[in-house]
């Protein structure tokens, strides 16, 4: 069991050589958003974006491509076959992590193509969302997640997935068990989000606040994860560092201008460049 | 006769728990916009997203569709039947308190449609605008009205709703009595906004400025008392906060960077946050 | 001849009543835009919004209806029967002032939909881009526009309607020998923007710096005159209020963080809080 | 070999008369987009916009009509006859300046539309990304280039169009070589950006950090060297001082709120103006 700390996250981040380029800050790809849903797959993009991808691809539906294009212009967009739902699964080779589910829907075409998504990718996903709840109806898949997976379920997703747990502590152990038993990193949300490993290692995530209580905030989550994965974090530096940041821009916002309530889960893109710098200076917030 | 103080305010809100999640701060429903006033339902949700909504679902005509998702990526889409207009009540499950009217037109099929969601509602409505010019036209709702409701009306809207009075000593009195008649709070807008509650209390309003005499501005103020009592708060304390938090953005805004001229309602959401500190803090903006 | 100060604008600006309501600080009308420049009526909405219009419509033809719902929710949209072009006069009864031609096009449709609007309106128009474009091809429609009209050349525009000058001098006689036989307000834009009075008046300027000259700056200027007069103005006072607070946004914002190749013209609806504040408190940047 | 210096940059930006109107300062078109791609259109007009094009016309096809009018206002819209990418080459007359490639994809059509560019121009195009691989394809273009023009190549670029080079030592001789042998101006990207000119001198810029290696950093340099170029500045001027403003945007961000990793593209567009005071301050951030 461990405690995240700035220094760790500080310590993973890769240092940006002077010659670097774009590509070498990895490319990530989103496949999130459906009909009504779609500013799920903004949010990610956001945080994806803020969180350092040096490429971005999002996978939307038609109905999402020009809400898409409009809000996060430095994302470039990869067009479903379909007008509301995921359906098709785009061609994986240019992407180094691929996180899938938020505001994805459940629709049965959307099932069929996470399916065929697990089968064929080579790189770690980032599964989330309504990922989760169809991986509930389909566990046979958990099995087949391409290696450094992970899964950032809420108490309920967990549930679903694993079962349900007596007490806390209870779930813990379960959190743990199942990471072991797939071979991948489970991000388990909550006041203190518990990031699980193959190796049986827990971290305690000490940042955030109830602020990010709050729809869209996981989205973001996602999105943030997805980045550090493309940049070449494990599946579960990423993990930890994403979680890290991600509640460090909410306590940087509530201690400046934000109310837990007037918090919305947009910001945190926000104010994440100044969460990374306060990781890197300790974890001072500046 | 009370006025309204930042102590009253800051004891209703929720203290938020550190194990409270999303679906914890309640879920609520905006139902608004129609052709060429769309711009509602953003305003609305904007304000309902920046009082802390856990989730927020808006319910708008097809041709807002797009509009919603880029301007509040929070915010889910529930998508009507009709192109231009409200005609369908969406499932209502899932909510815990409903904002209507909001830029809703006065069309047949709207009236229709309100008249259905009044019977079928279990949640307290949040009634405003053209809910209210419809509400006009058919009275008899009034007296259907799901239990906890709020009805905003600016002085016109309430002239109609409820007949003229000579004097605002008439009003005030008039306003006393129909929310006791109804058994519903009764908001009416002013530059001493007074909020009426069913036991014959009426509070006013101490916040607020000229500014705030703007188009769009009563859209927030609804979006904004939807999400208070999504969040748990009695009716009356949803109006009364929501009104104290409404003018006290406004009144944050003009001291800093804008004048009553330049003040957009939109730009209530903005400094909702800080009216939410400075209600805590006792009033004195922070 | 009279140089505008920051007092004379203070004077001008109707105090805020207490007791006012959005209805009593005027209801605007833009018709503006065209396929491929919307965002003129994006731009021109914006300055009327911040200027202090208490109500906003905008006309736009329908491939604007959307653009503008996102970009200024405050406003509500009148739209055209035509996809492309302004085409048809909209009901004129609820305005108060009227702004035409930002990004209007030349079209035929246009043209004949503007002489229908001069034919029709009882309430004073601002003129501007290709309306007066359009008036140059139809001399004969200056005699008739309404009373307490306001036209807002830059040289050019200022030469097509009342042909060449030699030089600066014999311009500016001209502007003010327009202005008397029009019976109209004529403001000349330029280094010194000149406000010829149908009395013979003469004011210039003098805010503003070249940051200015930049694509979009007259359509906010536009706006913003067109909300001053709606809010009870006279047309020479909203003219020359309205170039002294448009000049006065771009030097706080110059004065601040942009220079003169950043600043765009939407950022003198941002400054313009400031300098409503700072023409108040006698021209001095607050 | 020169080092691009603050005073350098001042020198070459013309100095605003008081007098000059939008006019004088250029009217700039850019051709960019594509289906999935029109984010990078958004970006290269912000660059533009903030770099100070007096005037700004964007030609995208039909899919990026909606988003470039929501997301930049203060442009004009060009709208190709194809739904989906680059087919037809507008009437080139107005412009004083063409920037080509951004997002523009590699379609047959859009190989045919950019050799008629190349052939009817008689104005400097500024070429990158897509219009330089089409370019690869097609190495005669290269010599009937207009005069003035400009290319923006990163190092793989630069390979495809001029072939591989053993070492950085090579390249740059290669990049020399190349510009005196097109007589245009080349612009290789880096950490070290060399700006080579058809006499043999070569500019390097010492602005800049691994903030800049991230999606849509290059459509805003191309945004920013065609303003530079449509208000005047020489090719290599404007290649030199658009790099130099460019990455002196990213570092005055990184110094304040962002981190390496949450710098997006569209911040070097608001960084912009303090570039440029900055620059004319004597590179000193303000």
């Amino acid at each position: 069991f461990f405690m995240a700390e700035a220094g760790d996250i500080a310590a993973w981040l890769p240092a940006r050589q002077k010659f670097s380029h774009k590509g070498g800050h990895g490319h990530a790809l989103l496949i999130a958003g459906s009909h009504g849903k779609v500013g799920a797959a903004v949010l990610a993009a956001r945080g994806a974006l803020k969180a350092g991808a040096g490429l971005l691809t999002v996978h939307v539906p038609q109905c999402g491509y020009s809400i898409l294009q409009i809000a996060v212009p430095e994302a470039m967009a990869s067009v479903d076959a379909h007008q509301l739902q995921f359906s098709t699964v785009p061609e994986l080779g240019p992407y180094r992590a691929i996180g899938v589910g938020c505001g994805l829907g459940q629709g049965e075409l959307a099932s069929r193509a996470l399916g065929e998504l697990i089968t064929k990718a080579q790189q770690p996903l980032v599964l989330d969302a309504d990922a989760l709840n169809l991986l509930s109806a389909e566990p046979s898949w958990l099995l087949q997640l391409p290696e450094g997976s992970v899964l950032t379920p809420h108490p309920k997703e967990f549930e679903r997935l694993f079962g349900p747990s007596r007490d806390s502590f209870e779930r813990l152990n379960r959190l743990r068990e199942q990471a072991q038993r797939l071979g991948q990193v489970i991000l388990l949300k909550g006041a203190h989000t518990a990031i699980a490993c193959p190796d049986g290692t827990v971290w305690f995530n000490p940042t955030g606040n109830p602020a990010l209580a709050t729809g869209g905030s996981g989205d973001v989550l996602t999105g943030i994860i997805t980045a550090l994965m493309a940049q070449g974090l494990e599946s579960w530096q990423g993990a930890v560092a994403g979680a890290y940041l991600h509640g460090l821009s909410a306590d940087l916002a509530v201690a400046a201008t934000e109310s837990e309530e007037s918090f919305a889960a947009g910001q945190v893109a926000e104010w994440l460049g100044r969460a990374f710098k306060a990781a890197r200076a300790g974890g001072s917030p500046t």
